[in-house]
C-alpha cells in the first residue's frame, strides 16, 4: 500500500530505524556495553518489533530481504562512537525523529497485517508490536523493567492510531490518506502526552 | 479432541486465561507498572505460553483467530482497578483456578502438538510449555527470575501430566477419558505439592 | 552438506550441546535454581540460538526432531549434579569445548540458511546467532545483562567466521573445506582473543 510514494516512506523509514537504533545504543553505552553489544541492542531495538509481527503473521521477517536496516545501525552506532557527546544538545530532533518512527512502524505494521488477511484488531495489536516491542526487547537486554510498562504514553499513541485507522475504513478514503491520518495521530498524540506530561494511571501495588 | 464438550472446555480456559491474567497483573502492580504494562503483561502470561508453542509447531497463533483472549485479559485488569484490595482474600481461590488453568493449557498444548504429527515427547515439552512459559515471559518483562526456576513444582506437574497422557495412550481409552486424566494429573501433583510443599532439589552454587 | 562425515560431526556437535548446557546449567546453579530451573537453562543455552535462527528461516525447529539434544542436556545436569565440585578443575577443558561447539554451530547455521536460499549477509548472521543466542537467553533467565555485550570476543568469532566463508567461496574450494576453514577461524579466534585478552572497546555511557 505503500508503494505509492516510495522515496519519502523510504526516507522516513530510515530516519525511524535511525533513531529506534540511536535510543538502543545510547541506554547500551550508559551499561558499558562494547561496540557489538551496543550494536546488537541498537538493532533490536529498530528492527525487534516488525521481526515478532513477521513472526506472527508467518511471512519472512522484513529485514532479512534488505540489508538496509543492518547499514542503518551500523551507521547509528558510528554516530555514537564519533558524535556521542554532542548527542545531548540533539535530545529534541531525536525525541521527534523517534516519533516519526513510531508513527510509520505503525501504520506499516497495520497495513501488513490487513494485507494478511488478519481482522483489523489483531492489525492494531501488530501495529503496536511493530512500533513498540522493539524498546521491550531493548530493555530486556539492558536488565531493566521496559519503559513503555510504566512510564509515558508511546505504545498507547500506536494503539489510537490503530483505532484511527480503524475509524477512517469507515469513510471511503483512499490508502494513501488513512495512513497520513493514522501516522499523524500516533505522532501528535505521542508529541502531546510528551509536552503536557500526560500519564496513564499506575496500579498501587500495595493493594494487590 | 476438545470439541466434544465446547462449552465446559470453554468454561475453564476463560477461568484458566483470568487467573494467568491476574497473576500477571498482579506482579505487575507491585512494580509500579501504569495500566497498559499491566495488561501487556497479565496477557503475555495468560496468552504466551501458548503463542510460543504454535510458533514452533508454525501454526497461526491461537489468539489471532478469536478476541476472546483479549477481552477476558481486559477484564482481569478491571477486576484488579476495581477490587485489587480485596483480593488477597481470594489467593486461595485464584491458586485454584490458576491450577485449572496449567491443567487445561497442558492438555491443549499436547492435543496440538500430536494433532501436528509430533511425536509423544515433543508433545510433553509443547505441553509443558502451554501451561508454564507465559510465567516465565511475565517474570522477564518484571525483570524478576523466573519464579518457576527456584521454587515449588509447576513446569513439573505439566511433565507428569505428559507422562500420565503418554500411559493411558498405551491402553484402549477414548481422547476425552484420557484428557481427563492428563488434566486431573497435573491439577493433582499441584495442589499437593503447595499443600506439602514439596519442591524439586536445589544446585548448590558454591560447588560450581 | 554436513553430511559427508556424519559420525564426527555428530561428536563435536554432542561435545558443542554438552558444553552449552553446561554453562547454562552452572550459571543456574549460581543462582540457586533447582533441578527443573537449570535444566531449562540449560537446554535453551544449547537449543536456543538454533531455535531462534529455525524461526527466522521458517523451519522447524532442529531439535523437534531429534530427542538427542534433550537428553545430552539432561546427561549435561546430571554430570553437575554427580560431579559439580570438581568441575572448577575442569574449568580449562569446558573452554575448549565450548569454543568447539561455538565453531560448529556457527557453520551449522550459516549452511542450513545458504540452503533455504538466502543471502551471504544473512547466513552470518544467522550462524553468529546459532552460536551465541543462546547465550543472551541464558541470560536473560538468570536476570544478569548478556555476557557477550559486554566482554570477550564470542559473537564477533561467529562474524569472522561467516567472513572467511564468504572469502573462500571466492575460490573453488570444497564444501566440506570451506567449512573447516570456518570452522577452525571461528576457534582460534575465540581462543586467541581470550588468552591476549583481547576485547572489543566500549561505548563511554557519561557522554551520551
Amino acid at each position: 500500500m505503500l508503494t505509492s510514494m516510495p522515496t519519502f516512506v523510504q526516507v522516513i523509514e530510515f530516519v525511524g530505524t535511525f533513531a529506534f537504533a540511536i535510543s538502543g545504543i545510547r541506554l547500551a553505552s550508559a551499561k558499558q556495553f562494547d561496540w557489538f553489544g551496543a550494536y546488537v541492542v541498537g538493532l533490536a531495538t529498530a528492527i525487534g518489533g516488525g521481526t515478532i509481527r513477521d513472526l506472527l503473521l508467518d511471512v519472512t521477517p522484513f529485514w532479512m530481504t534488505n540489508s538496509i536496516y543492518m547499514v542503518c545501525s551500523a551507521l547509528a552506532l558510528l554516530w555514537v562512537i564519533l558524535f556521542g557527546k554532542y548527542l545531548i544538545h540533539l535530545n529534541n530532533t531525536f525525541f521527534y525523529f523517534d516519533s516519526i518512527g513510531l508513527a510509520l512502524f505503525t501504520v506499516v505494521g497495520i497495513d501488513k497485517t490487513l494485507n494478511a488477511g488478519f481482522p483489523m484488531w489483531v492489525a492494531i495489536i501488530m501495529g503496536t508490536m511493530t512500533g513498540a516491542a522493539g524498546g521491550v526487547i531493548r530493555d530486556v537486554f539492558i536488565n531493566e523493567i521496559p519503559l513503555i510498562f510504566r512510564k509515558e504514553i508511546y505504545a498507547m499513541a500506536c494503539v489510537a492510531g490503530g483505532l484511527a485507522y480503524c475509524l477512517c475504513m469507515q469513510f471511503d478514503m483512499s490508502d494513501t490518506l488513512i495512513q497520513i491520518i493514522t501516522g499523524a495521530s500516533v505522532f501528535i498524540i505521542r508529541i502531546l502526552s510528551v509536552k503536557y506530561k500526560i500519564c496513564l494511571p499506575t496500579l498501587k501495588g500495595n493493594n494487590v
